[in-house]
């Protein structure tokens, strides 16, 4: 069985076949570290990290790049403007440099717990800045530029005639309403040969902050080149998958496809499946600061459990539209604790009858397959999964052997979606916890039996740790005081 | 009050003296990424996060940058050998950049987990290669250096002649028995009109992978050029103190400094304070790989908290050659308990007599500051600290308003160590052992009064929650099963 995927490039749904035997290499646009990661590059993110999971436990070797933009990343995703990370900085009255570093720490750290993959390489815009210039001159060279004023611009017309421009999306150069490079301002319209145009380096004013020399000024790149530059570096001219969010589709990658083309002066696909994942909406509304419905990961992780958001994104199909809210969480967590329950019957082994689940362990893996391979079907597989579980509790007076090889299997199927089932805080906490009902309920049968002193003993050192007890009508309660 | 610090420059102690009121600079040498930061790393760090927060609470705005080098840092801290992180790669079969981003990933998590204050940029050398390059025109500009067969050397002899080179550590040009760039090849020799000289631009040989154009070849920055680029890049071409390793004292350093008066042609100094940690042994021996007596900071963070980590750190002079063994962290987690013991003791005030504690809080952080002032005498002040918790412990039937006062005070200048006391993790897990003793002897009095089903009881329902008790002649005792 192989993956069908839904390439943004044609269109349609398409067979995966990798360009190298057994090696799949990925490139996937990162953050743009001017601020927090919110729920909606999570649940992205959490998309190219089941992709690259899925094909691994195909048996492909992955190999994955995820960018980091620090510079170049202007305020209307346009040519002119502020950049994010200055803008962001200034208003914070940091260094950019000095929020960059604040915010790649938090980031790692964020995705680390949200149990991503580690990427193979996570390039930053500001560490290719030299292999940046390098591909601008390639460009030019190869006559898909010119340089304005100190600027250097993209000749989109002129890719086009040859190559072909856009191709992503379905749409077609006289379906554009505005140039490639965004809306036009008047200034860059004395300097651009078409409004389609978009920069590759653009000329710094005096006011800018990350800025370098070059052969044309100093300055710094457009936004689109990082992504071309990297990709190439650590994944060769040719690759196979391309990822992004919906808003990527126009203008940033078929940019990046032109930009790819042009500095290799190619005549082929330089990536074969470009995939895009869709945005989340919040209680049903577009997330936005203003509305106050903007989470960030931060806030997801103070209130929930990693394997819960996990849970939370494997149940939404990564190109449909999902609504994130706290509904939708705690439903979330009601199925891994499904997960979670099933798991524990199986070591308790209690309940069920005798049919055998001998036939159940191939046929989820089927299921399962049949649905990733199926456009990364999450969804579907996750119900699947929830349809095993079922299977298992009915049958847990099964051998030892075949239960375990359940178990395993519940676990390793989960693991490709990126839920960690296995991990053991909750039920750590939970122990503690049924260590002082234990000693409630003792202490009740204490009483019962007129051993008050014993009993009051209990309650007094439950004190000192700090948990009270209270006593009413319907039994002892305690909480933390 | 005002800290006095050694200051390598000058062999001496001396009273520090801000260049810009109020605000303090600090560039830190930072970790060259190819291997695990280890517990002489961390212990450096550590130092120079603890002149950070004290310069913080003496109220100094302090402005910290700290590097990462992912490049150019040659396995003989010379100009000539392998590069660590393509050498260290290779034999993990990694892309260079593969196992830079999974090393910084890392290093960020550690740090954090060892309570490091964030510092304000963590540059990266490969984020600088245009800088690096600009910083080599300038120098031979300047005419500090020159360019044969396409690599790049400062002169170390003229600048000697005009500025004096090196100052740090007492030595003198005469001194050096080895050029300034390490160990000097026959095919160096050639290049170098000095084996004093050292590289500021290497010519890669094909075999090198990281590698970028320059107007001298395809190459790559000498080691020591990175830390002047990044230091007057985010801190000027003047600012107050430069750290590292005693490590660095020769050559790096006064290739650094020497590379920084060079590039801005300047005549005075460009760093007042150079400041330096020593190393850390291992039980007595030299830490080394072949020894099998080479700690990590993961090794250590498996088994200690980081507060006990961080107990042992401040328990050591910077300056002082410092000996590591299982035997120190456990006096280090000993007093690190009487740190909270006597933050649980003001929380419960029990015990204690009438002595008033009103005299006892300016005392301390006189003591604290009189201590710290001295070089960061950090075993002085955790003396002292110590001493003040007795006075605590003795006086804890005061009033709470300066029982509170008290707390806050030994909170706050153990802050200012990087011992963050105030941490729940470990108390709740003397909490959880508490329960299972008191459900143990609960178990022996019920025993004792032939109550055997609810012994039973105790004993089946720990098991479930994987408990193991067993008994002995000692008593009854438990492990985690």
């Amino acid at each position: 069985m192989s993956l069908k995927i839904y390439n943004s490039l044609t269109n349609q749904k398409e067979e995966f076949e990798p360009m190298e035997k057994d090696l799949v290499k990925i490139y996937s646009c990162g953050q743009t570290i001017y601020d927090d990661m919110h729920v909606g590059n999570a649940k992205t993110y959490a998309a190219w990290d089941i992709l690259n999971r899925y094909l691994s436990w195909k048996g492909y070797e992955v190999f994955h790049v995820m960018n980091i933009t620090d510079v170049g990343h202007l305020t209307d995703d346009a040519d002119r403007g502020e950049d994010k990370v200055e803008k962001a900085a200034r208003e914070k009255h940091l260094e950019p440099m000095e929020l960059v570093t604040e915010q790649v720490r938090k980031w790692y750290r964020e995705m680390d717990e949200l149990n991503m993959k580690r990427h193979n390489v996570i390039p930053r815009a500001t560490g290719h800045m030299i292999e940046m210039i390098e591909a601008v001159k390639e460009i030019i060279n190869n006559g898909f530029a010119y340089e304005e004023n100190g600027s250097v611009y993209f000749d989109v017309e002129k890719f086009n005639e040859e190559h072909g421009y856009p191709k992503l999306g379905g749409r077609t150069l006289d379906h554009l309403e505005t140039g490639a490079g965004g809306r036009v301002s008047e200034e860059e319209l004395e300097e651009k040969r078409s409004p389609y145009d978009f920069a590759l380096w653009i000329k710094a004013d005096s006011s800018h902050i990350m800025k370098w020399p070059s052969p044309w000024s100093i300055g710094y790149p457009g936004w689109h080149l990082e992504c071309s530059v990297m990709g190439i570096k650590y994944l060769g001219k040719k690759f196979d998958f391309h990822t992004g969010g919906v808003d990527h589709i126009f203008p940033h990658h078929p940019n990046e496809r032109a930009q790819n083309i042009a500095i290799k002066d190619m005549d082929e696909e330089p990536i074969n499946y470009w995939i895009h994942s869709e945005h989340i909406t919040v209680e049903g509304e577009k997330m936005s600061k203003s509305k106050g419905n903007f989470y960030t990961v931060a806030d997801l992780l103070n209130e929930f459990e990693p394997e819960v958001i996990r849970t939370f994104f494997a149940s939404i199909h990564y190109r449909s539209q999902s609504d994130f809210s706290f509904r939708s969480l705690v439903e979330s967590r009601k199925k891994l604790e499904r997960f979670q329950n099933t798991l524990r019957n199986i070591e308790e082994r209690e309940g069920g009858n005798d049919v055998d689940l001998e036939e159940d362990i191939p046929w989820i893996k089927d299921e399962f397959q049949k649905a990733m391979d199926n456009d990364l079907n999450t969804p579907l597989a996750m119900s699947k999964l929830l349809e095993f579980c079922n299977k298992v509790n009915k049958n847990l007076n099964n051998e030892k052997p075949i239960l375990e090889e359940a178990k395993q299997t519940l676990v390793e199927l989960l693991g490709v979606l990126g839920i960690d089932i296995k991990k053991e805080k909750k039920t750590k906490n939970i122990e503690a916890e049924s260590h002082i009902d234990l000693l409630l309920e003792i202490r009740e049968k204490l009483r019962e039996k007129g051993e008050y002193e014993l009993a009051d003993h209990i309650r007094e050192n439950l004190k000192k740790s700090g948990i009270s007890v209270e006593d009413s009508e319907e039994g002892p309660t305690w909480y933390v005081s």
